[in-house]
């Protein structure tokens, strides 16, 4: 342990940033998803000299580095699996630069998403990307995991905002991608490359965002459903009469009354399911729109649709979507946060399969989401410590990502591969797609120490929530 | 030649589809940019399996392959200048499918943009990308360059709408990338790795893309100027007041004069610069942005704004934007064709270096573009037979290749790399940048099959227009 403090000694200016102590390194061996793996030593570079010094040494010595940002990750992206280094980027919050000529943000990584929001909205711009963690997780974990939200319906999630990273390579050696220009065809896309591939390919020290024009108006609707299918078909019919909604949100009876329990925001618990729609833009164009979403939701046997009639109605109705995660835990501690999705026309079927595996393996399965993209967020909860309900919780889980493949989806929407879904790549990419992918990480970081042990499966791994 | 022949017998069906003819190879021999290289054999395939198979035996006997659409490329993309197989995948035009619910269309690579558009609007849907080419080539031609077009301001490029492909590698394997889902971050994104990519990574022979609500309505509008850089300033100043144009044009004088010297379209002659700009969107919504748009215009010392009165009116000045191209080329024989890219704060100093460069090395240098996302068209206007101008030429292209740079832009934002512009990816990217792309070029194509030659530089590769 001397040896490797002294070691990061060499480029890490300060030495109160590089930690040892087990209650330090306990505190980055788990993030939010499953498992804990202790690291040998956490830094928490400041510059891209040190970021890179760090690498050049880790390549040299072929020390595992696990970069990490808040550790909301919901697929273990931070988890040092094979021990090494932990690099927090999350100290890293000197720059948020608004260009606002250019509508353009330049941060460091480790700045949140709500606060580059915030700065934009000072020029009357806003940061679209809204993943429900946006006010805790940095802005380098949602540009590794390409993290979405719900207004990723409209506006799209963050790669889409992303014109320009500075990164450092496996080996240590810093490059720029792409720049402040809205287009650009230099070369291959490293930039798209990179955001997404979950830290395995580069650590992103700066990065280029796009800004956009803040909404003149915004509306929010909830319509309410006595059955759950007959609300995939208001989505679907929603987003194929024309109207794109910036959030088209779903939750069933359970998160309902989750939340309800949890903390009562006055949601109605006697239905099926209901939708959270908000709509923004012109307030000319939302006013037609309202009329419309109201017609098609009716048309699909709602039982109601209300209008939040003051600002702080509908922030209060989002505040109760967002509060299903919290709420479901409080049933039972274990909670497994899948992301499988599908095309927005297979919604309903999506529905009746998740009904379908809830009862064949009798478990507390919670739907909510991002319907109105075909991203589901199907929740279990259960007891860890009870083994045999962890058992037929795996099984229902592979059966959640055989249903989403088999109706034209993928294993993951926004939350990534990390350690936990490494095991079912091949099953949506194929034995060649996964080799595609693993030539880029072996050119690119060819002793593999940069979060190793991650998106591509160990030889026999298999999907397991519980070690036996 | 009979070998080569008796080779790719073996694998497409049809022996009409395998041109061998002096006259059939000539005509595949060169682009819409410079140089002059012939194939020994051009095939036609028609399904994924005669690609791969093409591929496959390219790859076993080391013949390089050139993929192509209908060889509208600005920057020499299918030119196959190590001669071997040209690849025409034009034919290639058997679905056009539009999958209203998903808002998606599933298309074949020889179909054009117009076409996936023109069935979109049967649907009331649209495919926004609009590369001035759209009528000609075709979609395989569009994603292997990533195109962008007017629209791309406000509704982005190609790469924007991309979800899915199925492409051959360059061994000849057969992979699908993305799906019909909105979103998907499992493994690396490989869709917008090989868009853009030029050909070089896979042969793209199927694409799911997004298609997007007709606009209620649209409206043109074109603001006079007596100084460039005042409309520079005027589209610096609609973006800056969060206004996004679907498009917003500029023709400086000499395109104007160009344009009404070869089919008069009424554009006034005796001004310095105008902007067209197109406001789409709800009517009431354009209603208010019409007047500031009028105002900001003004503001910036406008002569005058007009509005189109009638969709007629509009349609002819979008089509006088269109002919800049061909009108150019009356004057001269060759046209050199740039797209270098600037963050749009630059636009006005662009304006000012090209005017420099202009003036420099006593060229007929024509400004004219995308200026809304700082993507403009420097075209000079030439004679090939004419060396020393040539020589000139040559230079004033680097200086604006230089000067993009300095101001923070890019060498291409549309057209690609290609064969010309190899010798300056250093410049833009660094030596380490193009190190990382080219190991991924090296890791999925080890036999350097697929479009050698393109792209990265060939050692002490220099810009040559003309070859001494």
């Amino acid at each position: 342990m001397g040896s490797m403090f002294q070691l990061m000694q060499q480029v890490i200016v300060q030495k109160e940033r590089i930690l040892t102590d087990k209650a330090d390194l306990t505190s980055y061996s788990y993030d939010a998803s499953f498992g804990v793996y202790m690291p040998e030593i956490v830094v928490q570079p400041l510059t891209v000299q040190e970021v890179a010094g760090v690498m050049k040494i880790a390549n040299e010595h072929k020390i595992p580095v696990y970069p990490r940002g808040q550790g909301t990750s919901l697929s273990g992206g931070p988890l040092p699996v094979r021990g090494g280094i932990v690099m927090d980027l999350s100290q890293w919050t000197s720059k948020l630069e608004i260009d606002h000529e250019n509508m353009l943000a330049i941060v460091s990584p480790g700045v949140t998403a709500q606060a580059i929001n915030n700065a934009a909205l000072k020029h009357g711009l806003i940061y679209p990307p809204d993943p429900s963690s946006m006010n805790i997780a940095t802005i380098g974990g949602n540009l590794a995991e390409n993290s979405g939200g719900p207004k990723g319906l409209k506006y799209g999630v963050t790669k889409d905002y992303v014109i320009g990273l500075e990164v450092v390579t496996p080996e240590g050696e810093i490059i720029r991608t792409g720049g402040k220009t809205m287009k650009n065809v230099t070369g291959y896309d490293l930039t798209k490359l990179i955001v997404g591939s979950e830290g395995t390919l580069g650590v992103i020290t700066e990065a280029i965002l796009r800004l956009y024009p803040k909404p003149q108006a915004t509306e929010t609707l909830m319509a309410l459903f006595d059955d759950i299918m007959d609300a995939g078909r208001a989505i679907s019919n929603i987003l194929s009469a024309g109207i794109i909604p910036s959030k088209l949100e779903i939750m069933d009876k359970a998160s309902v009354e989750a939340v309800e329990a949890y903390r009562p925001s006055g949601l109605p618990t006697n239905i099926d399911a209901l939708i959270l729609i908000e709509l923004d833009g012109h307030p000319e164009a939302i006013k037609d729109e309202i009329k419309r979403v109201n017609d098609v939701c009716l048309g699909a046997n709602a039982r109601a649709v209300q209008i939040a009639n003051t600002a702080e109605e509908a922030a209060s109705l989002w505040l109760a979507r967002k509060l299903v995660s919290p709420a479901i835990v409080r049933l039972k501690p274990t909670k497994i946060s899948e992301d499988a999705t599908v095309p927005r026309s297979k919604i309903p079927e999506m529905f009746k399969r998740l009904k379908e595996i809830k009862e064949k393996y009798q478990i507390d399965l919670v739907v909510f989401g991002h319907a109105g993209d075909g991203n589901l967020h199907p929740n279990i909860i259960a007891d860890e410590r009870d083994k045999e309900e962890m058992k037929r919780v795996e099984k229902a889980v592979e059966e959640i990502f055989e249903a989403a493949i088999e109706l034209g989806g993928t294993l993951s929407g926004e939350h990534g591969i990390g350690t936990l879904k490494a095991p079912f790549m091949e099953m949506e990419l194929g034995a060649v797609g996964v080799d595609m992918m693993k030539r880029i990480k072996l050119a690119w970081d060819p002793n593999d120490v940069l979060n190793p042990g991650k998106i591509f499966p160990e030889p026999n791994q298999k999907f397991e929530l519980v070690n036996d």
